[in-house]
């Protein structure tokens, strides 16, 4: 555990960085044991000298060693940013900044060349240069991501309107929408997670504290979610109404994935700078927890369209089988509502659109008459917004009967570029390409 | 692993509950591998078959098993309630309600049976009897604790005074107090803590629904701690300051622990309703970061009294030796400074005076102004704490060169009574003794 020490000790000098992110041979990682690692190319998550490390060190009577928490790290630099493929953590920060009056493309530039760089020393354990903030030392990176992106006001304000993506138009106004402007969009997006809350208060504060006098915080929320090892089923989430959610969510091994979320390579237009980019597309929406509890199971199951306890749709078999939307209960009626969620959502009847959700829950307490503010930071990726999230929730927003549920409170769409090479930043081609 | 289905199946029923929680046997239960764990006869740990179990699963390529985090679970059952002696989980809630005015000491008595057996339940691995929310299904209890205390008023609301302890008195006004009075206080105070997310708000919300008609919520606050296994040294947490915090909290091997913590079983007065129990005093304290993180790291050891790195104390040695107050440096100045806060908080300079703490950081996003709105939920435990907050927090607050940074913004006194035996509830020696 000596090399551990060493890449957590803060004196990591910059010339050691490449050697320690060149990473296997340190036997500092431990590959994240999940299902959606390993995609093809996008993310490289590393693998250590895990089993042996892991299997023999739970010793009685000592306490678990750094282990699956806290060694478990996430590349930085890739084809995709981090904290898209990997599956949510347990703690996660959003923030959106908005540049100070006098930044220009320059300023703006140099904070994103200071943000990856600190990122990329986080994610991979080590203590960025000049960092002393110290609330995450001697912790592991705990699959920490920092996620990066731009919001449609970034490009008018630095001079860059000629290359704002015709994706990032604003979204349509919905029904539920019920937003709070200084709660949505901004210059600069940021997701943070990681599977404990001092990293991931770390990160943010660093990057907050980078910020300086270029950008401002403009709005900020914190989400949570199930913490690994809570439950036997990691791979599919509840959410605070209690629901597994996530269960079709689109794969890795789905035809059409890779197109379906991200920006292709042979972009030539505006927007050639978001090759390997993804659109997200974020909205904090409240859960009407009071009136959805009040409901009985029958009821809440028959709205979303799957059984609450193991989610398997209502019309048959378990959580991953395919739902049949035209099967028949017995008493003559549609198993799977016409109004209810899944059917409302459902890619096939959504011409296919799909976007990879990457959720946190959300509890700000309680509001003045008792119900919580809770529900859902909703996180949505895909390569265009306008056939991902847009149609889907036009759909939702007429025809869902979730939706008398929800509440939601802010929005935001953003521009996040694709992963960067080692010595590059992110945003890189947009700012000097 | 069926035995562990079996028991989050939601079909527990009432005359199972004894046969479940009488553990061991059943293999469900993993003991929690920390230091404070198995202290005399406090709160029992549950052991099962954990090493085989643990270490023989962990197999690359397939998710953790339930294991280190989910499974771990505390008795609700003990001489002491739970979540005193044990480490603070990575999630907590705190929550005080108030009595309705129509409810009387009955209905409090039926609200805290009430409380109780869910407690057990969950606490336990079970879904309460009713308790369709599902937001913890198939998780594990993860070291879920749920304590329950009194407040002032709650002795007054329900023709209790004569039962009213001493000990409860309003605590003196302090300079660094800015407290806010809709966050203070209450008739009833719940302490909920678990290392998952989910299933400590699952905890709140299933308490909060309880309380129904009978009592409201009056103030409710999040914290976090730690993730275990995020770090190899989780007995000393560290705060959003990035200092280790909690170094020289008293250990159950001291000398007096019991009865500096607990107050003892041969009271006969008024109080004689709280033997086992211990009061608790809750504070909110916003920590000024912007301020504190513009020090030099020197400057914060200094007004610590210890280094930020590892915890030692500026008069040597390591974390865990006892520091010298009397040492003088190099430069003839004392190594640890008159007004550093191990100085002014010690024992040693307190007559003794002893309590447990066991606190949360929490983080509410940002004011106004860009500050975070952030600190410590600092939780602190003593068989009196006229004798054991009190002082200290008296000369913390004319002589402690921290306090500068620091603002209390809140603050609550709570009896806590001892555990109860199956079949009873906490508080009913109050209520029916």
């Amino acid at each position: 555990m000596a090399d551990r020490t060493d890449t957590l000790s803060g004196d990591a000098a910059p010339e050691d960085a490449q050697k320690i992110s060149d990473n296997g041979a340190n036997g500092v990682s431990r590959r994240r044991l999940l299902g959606t690692a390993g995609a093809a190319g996008a993310v490289a998550l590393v693998a250590g000298g895990a089993a042996g490390a892991t299997g023999a060190s739970v010793v009685r009577g000592k306490p678990d060693p750094l282990s699956s928490v806290g060694s478990a790290n996430v590349a930085f630099h890739g084809t995709h940013q981090a904290g898209i493929l990997q599956p949510s953590q347990a703690h996660g920060h959003l923030a959106a900044f908005d540049l100070a009056p006098k930044a220009d493309a320059k300023a703006a530039a140099a904070l994103l060349r200071r943000w990856s760089a600190a990122a990329a020393d986080m994610m991979e354990g080590r203590t960025p240069q000049g960092d002393e903030l110290g609330i995450a030392l001697d912790a592991g990176p705990s699959s920490l991501t920092v996620t990066i992106g731009f919001g449609r006001t970034f490009f008018d304000r630095t001079g860059l309107a000629a290359k704002r993506p015709e994706a990032l138009e604003p979204l349509p106004a919905f029904t539920a929408d019920a937003l709070d402007p200084k709660r949505s969009e901004g210059d600069l997006w940021v997701q943070i997670g990681a599977d404990d809350g001092l990293v991931a208060f770390h990160a943010l504060r660093l990057l907050q504290r980078l910020a300086a006098d270029t950008a401002r915080l403009r709005w900020q929320m914190n989400g949570f979610n199930r913490a690994p090892g809570a439950t036997e089923n990691p791979m599919t989430g509840r959410n605070l109404m209690g629901q597994m959610d996530g269960t079709n969510n689109p794969k890795e091994t789905d035809a059409n994935f890779g197109e379906r979320i991200f920006v292709p390579d042979n972009r030539t237009g505006a927007d050639a700078w978001m090759a390997g980019g993804s659109y997200v597309v974020v909205r904090r929406i409240r859960m009407l927890l009071d009136s959805w509890e009040n409901l009985s199971v029958d009821r809440q199951e028959k709205i979303i369209g799957r059984r609450k306890s193991d989610g398997s749709p209502l019309s048959g078999g378990t959580e991953t089988t395919r739902p049949d939307f035209n099967r028949m209960g017995s008493d003559g009626v549609l198993a799977i509502p016409g109004d209810a969620h899944i059917r409302v959502a459902s890619p096939a009847t959504n011409r296919g659109a799909a976007m990879l959700r990457r959720a946190f829950s959300y509890h700000d307490g309680f509001r003045d008459d008792g119900s919580p503010d809770a529900g859902l930071l909703f996180i949505a990726w895909q390569a265009d917004p306008r056939k991902g999230f847009t149609p889907v929730q036009r759909k939702l927003d007429r025809g869902d009967g979730l939706s008398r549920f929800l509440k939601h409170e802010a929005s935001g769409v953003f521009a996040v570029p694709g992963g960067c090479a080692p010595g590059e930043y992110v945003g890189q081609r947009l700012l000097e390409g």
